[in-house]
Formats: C-alpha cells, structure tokens, sequence
C-alpha cells in the first residue's frame, strides 16, 4: 500500500481525526490522537521550563497595526491570514488577524519588560494555535489551516547568546523529538531565500517521511535585530548606552511531530506507538469460554493491579480475541496482554509485543517489570530502525542527472552548491523547476565544508554542501 | 483597603496579568499566573478523564450557518461574537465566527458518531479558549473577552442519565474547585430567565468574592434535547425506534476559578497560593555576610537536594533578606526556608509558613517531612477560613427591607420566593431594579423548599428558596 492511501486510511481506521467539519483545512481531532498529542505538549513543555523558559498566554487576535510594523514580516504573511473585522453588530475601527504566528503580539510588550541587563535572557513560551489561510492543498495533521504548536520567544543582549540559542534549541528538539518521540531528523541552515519574514536566518529540523518526501516540523528563527529594532526593545548596556535585543523565537510543530511520528512507526497493520505516548499502554485480552469467564476475570484483577500506574485496558467486550488483538493491533497499543486458563492455573501471562509480535510468557509476580523491559526494549528498537532507514536515505552527487536518480529514492541528496545567499537563488530555481526538489539548507550546527567542488548547477566554485530533498 | 483595589494592585505588584496588550479585554498571562493555571487545567483534565471524559479538540471557528441552527442559541450569542469575514485577499464566501461556546461546532459531528446505543453516553472534553465580545466593563480574569476554560460535551440515551452527570459535573466541581482550590461554592438551579440560551435547564456554581459579590465559576446545561433535534443526534433504541440523545455541556472557566483562588486567600501582605497550585512551593532565602557566604551555599545544596521534586527557588540575589521576604510573601510563595549561620551549625532550617507567618526550626534531616506537614496543614487552615467566610454569608429574608440590608453585607440572602419559572420574571424585576441583585436559583442537587411561605416580592405562595445576590 502506498504512503499516501496507508496515512488517510490510519486517520480513519485508528479514529485519529474527523476530517467532515464544515470549514476546509479544519479538523477535528478525537481523543486516540488527542491524548498523544497532549502527552507530546506536556514532555516539551517540561523540556522548555528546565531551559528556563516561563510559561505565557498571548491574545489570539492582533491588531493590524502591529502585524503591518515589520516590512517583510507582513509581506510574508498578509496573503495567508483570517481577518476579523466585525464583533457583535460593530464594525470594528481597526481590523484583527487571528495569530499566523505572534511575533507581532509579544514584542510591543517585550519593548515595555526589558529596561536593564538584569532582565535579559528573556526566555518565554506558550502553547496553543495558529491559523494559516493555507492554500496548498490541505492534510491532516501535515498541513492545516489550524496548527497545533509551541512558540517561544527569547531576547538577548548579544549576537553570541542568540546564536547559542538557537544551538540549545537542537538539543531541546534531540530531547523531545528523537529521544521521546523517536522521530531522527537533521537539521539545517536554510538559505536566504527560504527562511521566515523578518528573520535574519531560518534553521529548521526536516523528517523524512515514509514515502521519502521530507517534513519541515521545528524551526528556530535568528530574528537579529530586525524586531528590536522596529518594535523598539532595547536595554541599558553597563556603559550606559542603549542597545537593541537579539532575538529568536522557537516554533515545534505539535501537529507535523505527532503526523511523523504515526508515519514513521506505522506498519501494514496499523499504527506502533512508544510507550510513553500511547493513549493505552497495555492491552489485557481475555480468552474465555463460557464456563471458566469468571476465574478469568478474577485473574484479570490481580493482574491490573499489579499493573496500576500505566494506563491499561481491560477488553471485555463481545468480540473474539482474534478481532481485539488485531483492532488494538491497529491503534497501536504498545503491549498486548493474553489470558486464559493455561495462564490462569500456571499463574502466567502472554506479552505481546506490538511492533514485532514477538510473544513470551512472564510469570504474573513479574509481569510489571517485564512490562516496563519489554516497553523499552521495544522503544529502543523502533529508535534504531527509524535512524537506520534516515540515514539510509541520505545520498550524494555530484551531477545534476546524478540527483535526480537520487532524489527518486527519497530523502535527501548533498550536493556541492554555490551559494545560499542570495545569489544562489538562480541556482535553486532551477532545481525547483527541473527536478521539483526545494533546498533545504546547510547542516546546522557544523557545516561541511565542499574542498575543490563545483556547484552542480552553475559549475562555480561551490562554497556549500546543500540537502536538496522533495518536500511535503 | 478595598477589594477592587487590592484586586488590581496584586494582579500588577505579582506579575499575573499584564493589561497593555492594545485590544481591550485581551490580556497577556504572564508566568506567575500561567504556571498555576497549568496546574488547574492538568487538575481538572485527569479529574474529567477519571470519569471517562476524552480529551479531543474541535476548530476554533464556526460557520455562520451553524451557529444559525438553534434559534434560541443564535439570539443568546449573535451579539457579542467576533466575525471573521476574510482569508488573506479573498472574502469568504461563508462568515466564520470565533467560538463563543461549542455547541454548534460539535453537534453536527456528534450525529455522525452517535448510531447506536453502545455509542452512549458520549462523553468528550476539551481545554482552551472562547471569545465573547463583552460590551460590560472588562476585568482581568473575571470579566474578559477571551476566556480560558474546558468544555465538556455528553450525550445520553434518558433524561434520567442526563441529570445524573449533572450531579456528577457538581461532583468534579467539588473536587478541583473546592478539595483542589479551596473555593468554596454553592450551586444553585439558574430561574428560566437567567438560563443558558439553547438550555432547558442551567446549574452553576458560585463563589463569593472577598467584596461580597458573587461570581460564577461553572455551569452546567441540561440541554435536553434541543440542540439534538435540530442536529438530528438520534439512536436506534432496543424497540427499533429512532430517539433524539439528551444532552448536557459543563463549562468550568477557569480564568475565574484563578480569580477567584487568589482573591479568596490573599490577604493585606498579597497572594496566598495552596502549595500544590503555586509556581514555587518553596522558597529559600540565605542569610549572609560576606565571610560566611561559601558555608551557607554548601549548606543550601544539602537542603536543595533533600526538597527534590517539589518547586523550589533559591533566592541568591543581591537583595535584603528582610526584602526578599516581602517579594515572596507577596507572590504567595506557601513556605519560606531561612538559613542562617545559625542554622548551618546547629544543622537546623526555619520554616515560614506563608498564611499565619508561623516559624519554625527543623531539623534538616526532617525537613521535607515537615515541608509536607506545614504544606497540609496551611492548606487545610486556609479551605477552613474560606468556608467558615463563605458559611457565614449566607444570610436569610422574609422582607424586602429585610433583605436589602442582607445584601449589604454581601453574600447571599436566602429569601421565599414565587417562581423560578417565566411567571417568577416579574418579580425577580422589582428585585432587581430596587436592589441591583439578582435571582441566583434554587439549591441544587438538594432543593430547599418552603413551607406556609409568600413570596418577598408578590406576597403570593412561595414555591421555592431561592438565593439573591449582588454579582459580578
């Protein structure tokens, strides 16, 4: 089954969304997805407080004045925002946009909390939506008009802090995207030509997707000065001049991590959810006959409590067994538990692992720390596997017909490139057009150096290895 | 000094709320505040999910057409939603309102789910935010226009098992608000009049706030089946034929559940937070000089260490101890930890207890048992002096003149009174115009009721008790 058909039919099969709402690139998302999701928000803004960052909530809506104060940040967004114009029976004086994102929210009032040295780093987050009149096509989780995010925003008093920033930025995003989600990315520098309105650099983190298309789902953005400057955000330097902040905001995109993270662990009979994040983290099924059903739900009791603290379900609905272990098979529940009257009277239980199906039989007076080894046995080698088939998909060239058999295999191909300033961009352009591929950047945070390459477009002295991939 | 002052003071003097944002009755939540209101979020999440409520989210815009369904719904709200009528350059063909409430967002999805019994009940939640256009003065927390709280949606088979999760709604109320918070509240059945629009019926739970004036903090709708009939939400029952499900939604806001926590605890020194809602549980404070610097540090890390897993700060900054105590005692910090040369020799700490000020010198090998013990039992002490406060201003009135002066004290004067329904309109008029209060209800799930009684107002037989009150 192909990639594509596999993802709309999951969304639907496991109950992960409702696509029927009545406003395009709208969703709904039911709770199978909705705990996961939470579970995620949860560990990043664990991850987020221990860098120091506070907790905050920003207004929804933004005034048009202050969208309108950042020239190439208004530019980058006017085309994609909902406009609220009326409230009650009023038209309103000045116009709203719902948030595409909140840079121009938060700084009027970072200019208004930062006087001194003493109240810089600034590291704040929040968590919640933004909304993007999106008009690419839309999907589920990947690319929406409703987007489930974190955004922090941070501002120093020099250019090194900020970069270093952006550094601990990867590490957090190592933390809760590879280490807990086991999702592997790389990430890039992105060229002049791609980053965000008003930044003065872009690095993002890209996953690549099952069917080798690659997955922009973090970005840190170097503002510079760009914002200070026209927001006014200054500080008291200890020589008594007044200095613009360095600035660079952080957004993990909930959705597209949760979308990858399905993605990328998902087999032919469903979903494979780590433990940590499964709405359900173990399965107990009952194998009854008629006449021995009330032993084994005695049985089942001493056996849930020894599991309490995870999040167990006790399937006793009228289905056969052979459907409920396919049916949570499907959901993606990390641990399946079998009884019946062999285990009963041998005081044993069946795990089954979901990603290999492997079985083993645990006595009951150990089934919670053979649980909890089986979790991340389990874990650890869905790690390995996702890291194994990134990497394996990380190719090489050095001629233009060269890519293009690469690219046809999915993920990314490095090439030798001229530039990612500006004047590269006549370079991209024809990658784009020819091989509809996007440049996604130089690797962050060591660069590799090309030594006596030629920029397989132009033929120039190459100054970059670039990661050219075909991007969702 | 007076409430309303103390109110906007704290919320300024505590870096709770921050009121420049340039939308009026939009607010920044700032960390002091956000990091508590996290934690009542979590609390009320696991609360409803323990009684099988699953987390979903639905889109935060809603067409014009569906908000249009229920006729009563629509006129309670057509006035003070805000109207999206623009995406990027283009008009919408349809005009999207901002939330104010779910109902109309989620129903039409319910009658795609709901087949069957074995789909009942349905019950879903979900946490964020909804905006109403309020045209009454604006007050941070309580009175605003973007309002944080958590919509519950259920759908049943019988009336019975919907006023069953009624009772229930109060039950979790209690639990987090009361058990959780330490606000006390009453719940009353809302008179026809003052119900939910779309609703038959409307329970809510009020609190008083320390000027006498009571605030609603949660309701629940009886919506019977109103909404269901024009969204077509039927099952097929065991005979075969098609009914419509009875419905409810609980709104617990939790802005004003804030509000009214910090309100109730505070005192003439600032906030006073229940240990386990406050952004740090436990504050350190090092009394040094400048030779005894190094001791103390080492000594701190001892005591640090021991306190893992709580919320601790360790305030080393460059000012007074007798400052930093008023800074915390003001942000509401629960315990202060005061170290000393003293303390470092006899290898002891002094315990503060926020509320009463209470010292106390520990032995540093007892200290998180005692941390624990001073926790519990300042929080106890503060739920008893809120309830004893709440208790006594419930006052009662068999007179107009009578219930006037009641009123004056605050709190609710408990008075016979005709009807709850449309024919008791009337008089709850006369009461209002002559004493600006209003009709709170009847007593809920108990109702009082009167016997050889007339009503305060009309003189004719008092069907019921119900409660007035001066509100927010």
């Amino acid at each position: 089954m192909d990639f594509s058909e596999w993802y709309t039919n999951i969304l639907k099969e496991a109950g992960l969304v409702d696509i029927r709402y009545n406003v395009k690139g709208f969703l709904v998302v039911l709770p199978w997805a909705m705990k996961t999701i939470k579970l995620i928000y949860r560990f990043y803004e664990e991850e987020l407080e221990k860098e120091g960052h506070l907790p905050t909530k920003f207004p929804v809506v933004i005034p048009e004045s202050n969208l309108r104060k950042e020239e190439e940040h208004v530019k980058g967004f006017e085309g994609e925002v909902f406009w609220i114009t009326k409230a009650g029976f009023n038209q309103l004086e000045e116009r709203l946009v719902l948030r595409p994102t909140s840079e121009t929210a938060m700084y009027p009032l970072f200019a208004l909390w930062i006087q001194g040295k003493k109240d810089l780093p600034l590291r704040v987050y929040q968590s919640g939506e933004v909304w993007r009149y999106e008009t690419k096509a839309t999907r589920p989780f990947i690319r929406v008009r409703e987007i489930m995010w974190i955004e922090t925003h941070d501002a120093f008093a020099t250019e090194k802090e900020m970069m270093e920033q952006v550094e601990r930025d990867v590490r957090i995003a190592e933390r809760v995207i590879w280490e807990g989600c086991g999702v592997p990315f790389a990430v890039f520098q992105r060229p002049q030509w791609d980053k965000f309105a008003g930044a003065d650099n872009t690095f993002a983190a890209d996953t690549i997707m099952p069917d080798g298309k690659v997955l922009q789902i973090a970005t840190t953005h170097a503002l510079g000065q760009n914002f200070s400057r026209v927001f006014n955000i200054k500080y008291m330097d200890d020589d008594g001049s007044e200095k613009y902040v360095w600035q660079t905001c952080y957004g993990p995109g909930i959705s597209r991590i949760y979308a990858s993270l399905i993605s990328i662990h998902g087999d032919e009979k469903g979903l494979v959810l780590p433990f940590s994040l499964a709405p359900f983290q173990v399965v107990v099924v009952p194998v009854y006959k008629s006449e021995n059903k009330k032993i084994i739900d005695e049985y089942a009791k001493k056996l849930l409590s020894s599991l309490e603290g995870f999040r167990v379900h006790y399937d006793t609905s009228e289905k056969t067994p052979g459907f409920k272990y396919n049916y949570w098979e499907m959901k993606g529940v990390p641990i399946r538990i079998e009884i019946g009257e062999r285990e009963v009277e041998s005081e044993k239980v069946v795990l089954v692992r979901r990603d290999t199906r492997e079985k083993r039989m645990v006595e009951l007076k150990d089934v919670r720390a053979k649980v909890e080894e089986m979790a991340e046995r389990m874990f650890l080698d869905m790690k390995e596997r996702a890291r194994k088939r990134f990497d394996s998909l990380i190719h090489e060239a050095e001629t233009m017909k060269e890519m293009e058999k690469r690219l046809g295999a999915g993920g990314f191909v490095r090439v030798p490139f001229c530039s990612i300033d500006i004047d590269g961009k006549g370079c991209y352009e024809k990658i784009k057009e020819r091989m509809h591929a996007e440049v996604r950047g130089v690797k962050f945070p060591y660069e590799e150096k090309p030594k006596n390459k030629k920029c397989i477009v132009c033929g120039k002295t190459a100054n970059h290895f670039v990661y050219v991939a075909r991007q969702y």
